[in-house]
């Protein structure tokens, strides 16, 4: 068992995804695509039906059979677990539910000092054995396929978001108030949610997960002076032992409209870091050095034009980055619900088959 | 009364606001605030009550009012036009409606070359009688109290986004769509849109209002390809024709998470770049060069902190500014219902205070 599982691990290692991530030429560029499982699928709307998510992620058999559908439908270079930022908090009896249409909401937002006991640490194999059996079973089917899966967990900061608003919001004014009132208590739970981060993703990876994604969604609400003084020290305690713990697993950082944050991204101690399209890909590369690998950037409202359009764009994307080693092909964020997966298709095909320029 | 109005354009010339808009020196930093006049003063709530926004819009003695509300209790530098950005093309019967909590919503929305022809031009001194009234009623009382008022029309793209999308939207899907889709057509669109703009700023501006602002504030959703091909040659059309037609008017240009942006919104010929807080503005000034001025950049969002945060990130924003010529103290959005008229209060206070080491 342990040597199959040595095995599988050095021929993942060459996978495209996984050499990208370190920055490694590959012979193509790897694509997969934030919620390439999901909503835009007929597969996957048939076999969640109505049920509340949260529910569809606590039956392994469902979320495996989920994450592996856009594998196969589009040959994509990595699959991402099913599974949803949320998770860790709503195991550790937050109180969170999923409402469709709406997202994240919390009954009881976080408020006061006393909150923090609400927050006790994760139990992985006890609060979220589910999520470890749903990744056993995905590391078993994924090395047939030599596909690699990501694990993943909500950054710090985007996860006291939700906590302190009380579901999804536009201004984030309640999270920035806190933090710049209260700044020792939004550390405190800054600090509270960095570890379930860090004890949700190492599991993952344990139950043999290769890489993983900090999803920081909205941290590109922040200034600058924010970020750094309130969010980066958390994210890079939650990149450093994740490290130590799991030091061949490459680390995805991403979040939406972070232009000016990128390089702190990585300061984080992100390999990867995600570009929305709002960056150009040759720019956020200069931002970035060239140790770090850049993951993103089509922008997935345009994935509703015509595929001549998506074509244009994706070929910039592309042309962006110059044949640089470590990019790796994603969309700037996930893939809307009303998306035709047979765009997705054909950019996939696009992708694998782009060729630079000797 | 010619030379009346002679003397008070002369006057207003020396105010701070317009100094700093042509980055010539100032005694005290100009601030105003966007949406200054609205749903966070009591008196405003109390004039307008329950009726539709619009209705409250073409009544020039109310929209007088709402417009001077702030000026009185505030003493910012400029006053803007109560209005809105969908005021035109109501005017001229394309049938939108502003829905309390939600935003702009068009009824039948932009869709083909044949809603062109529900877009015929502007004739402000009939369509729009309403608001020059407005103007003309604000621009004698303001006189008297030396304070500039701001002349406003939304950008055609943003207006774009409206017409097309139906109401507000996340991800201006549909818009993206059209634009790279069908190019000729969102051209067309954004043109007739833009002579929209023209006119309407145009008629403030002959009615009496000192400068202007072009709202683009839905712009940062776009690549920076995207802005250049399909957006700032209308906008330069927009700012081109408005400084032929009156020479002394600066014009600001604005949007949201423009970033990326902001040297092109600068280069559609803006006086003014108006700059979120997700840019530091020593960054900001780096980007647009030493002939631009820059407005913003408080976040709206920290005003419903306690004063003494609110003091410190007002304090960092003129911090940053190093005292260079050129800079109006506003938020990075519009001032959001929530917020407590006293912070603004201490918050004009503050800036007109501020003085920087000579």
């Amino acid at each position: 068992m342990l040597a199959k599982s040595m095995l599988t691990k050095s021929m993942l290692a060459k996978s495209a995804f996984l050499r990208a991530c370190r920055c490694l030429p590959t012979e193509q560029v790897p694509v997969w695509f934030m919620r390439q499982a999901g909503r835009s699928l007929p597969e996957y709307r048939e076999l969640r039906g109505e049920g509340s998510m949260l529910e569809t992620i606590a039956c392994p058999e469902v979320a495996t059979e989920i994450t592996l559908q856009p594998v196969r439908r589009y040959g994509v270079d990595a699959a991402i677990l099913y599974s949803d930022i949320m998770v860790p908090v709503h195991a550790i009896g937050f109180g969170v539910d999923i409402v469709p249409g709406v997202g994240p909401v919390v009954a009881q937002p976080f408020r006061t000092a006393k909150d923090l006991q609400r927050l006790r640490p994760l139990e992985p194999t006890e609060d979220t054995s589910y999520v470890l059996q749903t990744v056993t079973n995905l590391v078993a089917e994924l090395a047939k396929l030599h596909v690699p899966l990501i694990a993943f967990a909500g950054a710090p900061f985007t996860v006291a978001s939700y906590l302190v608003e009380g579901g999804p919001s536009r201004t984030h004014a309640r999270t920035k108030s806190l933090m710049c009132s209260n700044p020792q208590l939004f550390c405190a739970l800054l600090d509270r949610l960095g570890d379930l981060a860090i004890a949700s993703i190492s599991s993952q990876l344990t139950a043999g997960a290769s890489a993983f994604q900090l999803f920081d969604s909205w941290v590109g609400t922040l200034t600058v002076d924010q970020y750094r003084r309130f969010v980066l020290p958390t994210s890079k305690r939650v990149f450093a032992e994740l490290k130590q713990q799991h030091l061949d697993a490459p680390g995805i950082h991403f979040g939406v409209g972070t232009g000016e944050l990128l390089s702190l991204l990585a300061a984080a101690g992100a390999d990867v870091v995600g570009v929305d399209w709002r960056v150009q890909l040759n720019d956020a590369r200069q931002r970035l050095g060239n140790n770090v690998a850049v993951q993103g950037n089509l922008d997935p409202a345009l994935l509703l034009a015509e595929w001549p359009v998506v074509a244009k764009q994706a070929t910039d994307v592309l042309a962006r980055n110059k044949g640089q080693p470590g990019h790796i092909f994603n969309l700037g964020h996930g893939v809307l619900p009303e998306t035709d997966p047979a765009i997705l298709e054909q950019l996939v095909g696009l992708v694998h088959g782009y060729r630079y320029a000797p």
